[in-house]
């Protein structure tokens, strides 16, 4: 079939420029070994292969598109993280995807759960996840929610507005309990990747302000409660985060609201949860720290500010989620169509469609995130190109990967992995232009099966009742 | 209950400074006729009023949050297009918001629909839709979808590339007939608000660049095929556009390449179809051109272009979606939480967090789309003051409603609506955080009734098989 290929249509030195953070591969068909679970290799038939399974057979057996979590690779995650921070709590953030095989692993692993929602209690609750390893978030958690979350036995209620604080009060009354809290903060900080920012105030939705005195008027209010047991201070400053300074600087601001809350009641609060955060590798371009020099500084950091302020042992917290379940992921699609597409200047790029878009990721059009991607079903002697891969949205912004090097042969009825492709994307996934979501599946050893199913028509069309 | 009244805490002087486009209302109370369909008010209970139906009555009938369309609305915004333009074929765009419902109202007002996945075609056939009066979009239509499509007798493909072209060619000699197609081409032209971007080549996934001779290429491939009917030609510029000079552009463009292909081939084309991407008012700020006007000078360029190039009467086509749902609908939320966040300089923001957010309407998260708001449930007298509505989602990003003015009394449980939320909020929902997605209910004289019901948890664990 006379596809417009791209290497007998347009030459490689007419390609569109690609972005500084991205350099032509020597090898089109290698597999950077940062992107991908341990032990991803091409089969000697020059398959992507991923936990033993090949891309031809995982999309033969399940279908395309599809996310796929290799369990190994997650649970390996979970486990670093719980012996990097050993003697701190490791809770897993629900949000970056959750279901019931993924909240019994993290049970298993022995990592606390995060969540934020009654919906995501409800699939902790099926799981058998132990409500007290259990933090429940949220910005307006509703009454019913919260009466759920306090009957159930949370662990603890991080708590976010004093609305909330009464509405908690309200039902420990109502259950004849009391309810363990964690005083939601604002330090100011705000970090992303390389950076942060460092400010007075923040200009958002989340927590009590420690400047101006609204985290320590919280705090007060909460430890003179009778229905509530104050455990201490969460702080969260941000996502997908490489650099360790801007945690540096939350924790001597959450740590000196703590000594301002001891002085003025008291009392020591014991407990300190830092959020989440943490970066991972999406392209070649990301590095994150190694998980044992980022407990280091940490530890160092916590040491610092808790002899500085005279406190003794804390309990500190953590609440990784993309770090656990991203590294460990990916998503597979099939090529629909493959268009060279003249830009000015005479230079062109290559437009690959696949099979999804930003209905089952949406995190290039809603964050710019940048992501990587392969030919999964073959290796190929052809030349590398620019790629864009995109969807097949009815919108211009549906790209999944801006900016990639694909083999020129690339065409119709290829594979693409997407590495890093289970965190939140499943989780933010629509049924935008009527497509139905695909399955996530999870590799274990020889067998491969579903913890998501594939949604069906029927399933979409269930809820239309006009 | 001692909430943080804005009013109390803190002077509207030194309240946050309110974008350039947004002014304090007079009366914080009155509705701006531009956002709200026909008939909207103030009850003397001091509720908004749509169709008769007040918002308190609503959310207790049909829970929060919540869609509403206006189905007359919808209907007097459908037929306001077909008689703008007389003569021309309106198809509606089933992306904006499709339900087997809605797609009963547009055959009922005499338009065609456009769909763009086997999703949208199974909602279209499930309604009994005229499939001869169906339009096929999209960049990467499947096999399976394009076999649906035909074997149903679909009016017309919108044919986007070779590959798609070879696809068509072998389901059309599978199912033994002929397919009616139009070419889409890509002018160069790109419209948004009040400016167009004009320029040789366009860097987007879709359709064939006029430039380079990709789209007469296109064309001539498609007439000489003997499993085409080539009907003409399909540009799509742009959405949520407020001046129709970037449409004039494309219209010589198009009529160019046209004009083109008849010198080539000796035929004319005789359908020209402008796409999409008529601008609604979201807010104040938003003027759309009168529908008639707008006719007036896409009638004026049309007659212009086809004295210029020698065509006689030509069969010109539009697809507004957003324009015909979008002005029809609004969404209703319950606040759940008020704060108020100082910010740096002395200033403070109100938020507003209601029990909806970011998985309803991904729009302004997105796009930085802005929205307005109303206090829905009551009128107030107290002075508006500048508030952020914000979901209940744990992500910084999660605003509904960047900037708008507020009574300075509102609290948890009144009842917030915002209007336009029909078009492109439902149908790119998520379920993040394990949000269920609301219903979207039609108000249709005294009677309500659900168009897609409200998603339940069971529903969204229905998938969790692991």
């Amino acid at each position: 079939m006379p596809h417009m290929h791209v290497a007998g249509s347009i030459h490689a030195d007419a390609m569109a420029a690609s972005p500084k953070w991205l350099t032509r591969p020597a090898d089109v068909n290698a597999l950077d070994a940062a992107l991908w679970p341990t032990g991803t290799v091409r089969s000697e038939a020059g398959e992507l292969t991923v936990a033993g399974h090949s891309a031809s057979a995982l999309a033969a057996k399940w279908g395309s598109p599809l996310y796929l979590i290799d369990e190994a690779a997650f649970r390996a995650n979970a486990s670093a993280f719980r012996k990097a921070f050993a003697g701190w709590d490791v809770y897993y953030a629900g949000k970056a995807f959750l279901c019931r095989g993924v909240a019994r692993w993290v049970a298993e692993e022995g990592l606390g759960l995060d969540v934020c929602s009654g919906g995501e209690l409800a699939v902790a609750r099926g799981a058998g996840f132990p409500p007290e390893r259990t933090g429940f978030h949220g910005n307006n958690k509703s009454t019913d929610e919260l009466r759920a979350a306090i009957s159930l036995g949370i662990g603890r209620v991080i708590v976010d507005s004093l609305d909330e604080i009464e509405r908690i009060e309200a039902l420990a009354e109502e259950l004849a309990t009391t309810v363990k809290v964690l005083v939601r903060v604002t330090t100011g900080v705000e970090a992303h990747t390389h950076e942060y920012i460092a400010t007075a105030h923040e200009d958002q939705k989340f927590g009590f302000s420690i400047l101006g005195g609204h985290a320590l008027m919280a705090l007060v209010r909460c430890s003179t409660s009778p229905w509530l047991t104050l455990a201490g201070v969460h702080s969260h400053i941000g996502s997908q985060i490489f650099d360790g300074s801007g945690f540096e600087v939350a924790i001597h601001r959450t740590m000196r609201v703590m000594a301002q809350f001891r002085d003025a009641t008291g009392e020591t609060l014991r407990e300190l949860n830092l959020g989440g955060g943490f970066g991972i590798a999406y392209t070649a371009a990301d590095q994150p720290l190694p998980l044992t020099d980022l407990a280091a500084s940490f530890r160092e950091a916590i040491d610092h500010e808790s002899r500085g302020f005279g406190f003794g042992q804390l309990r500190v917290a953590l609440e990784p989620g993309r770090a656990i379940v991203g590294p460990a992921s990916f998503a597979l699609y099939t090529v629909g169509t493959v268009k060279v597409v003249e830009l000015d200047g005479g230079a062109a790029r290559v437009y690959v469609s696949v099979d999804g878009g930003m209905s089952d990721n949406i995190r290039p059009a809603l964050y710019a995130a940048e992501y990587s991607a392969v030919l999964a079903n073959r290796a190929s002697d052809s030349p590398p190109v620019l790629c864009r891969v995109v969807g097949k949205h009815c919108e211009g912004g549906d790209i999944l990967v801006r900016d990639v090097f694909l083999p020129a042969d690339i065409q119709p009825g290829d594979l693409i992995a997407v590495p890093g492709a289970g965190a939140y994307a499943r989780s933010m996934a629509s049924n935008y232009n009527h497509l139905t979501r695909p399955p996530v599946v999870a590799l274990a050893g020889e067998r491969s099966y579903p913890l998501l199913r594939r949604e069906t028509l029927e399933d979409l069309l269930a809820l239309d009742v006009g």
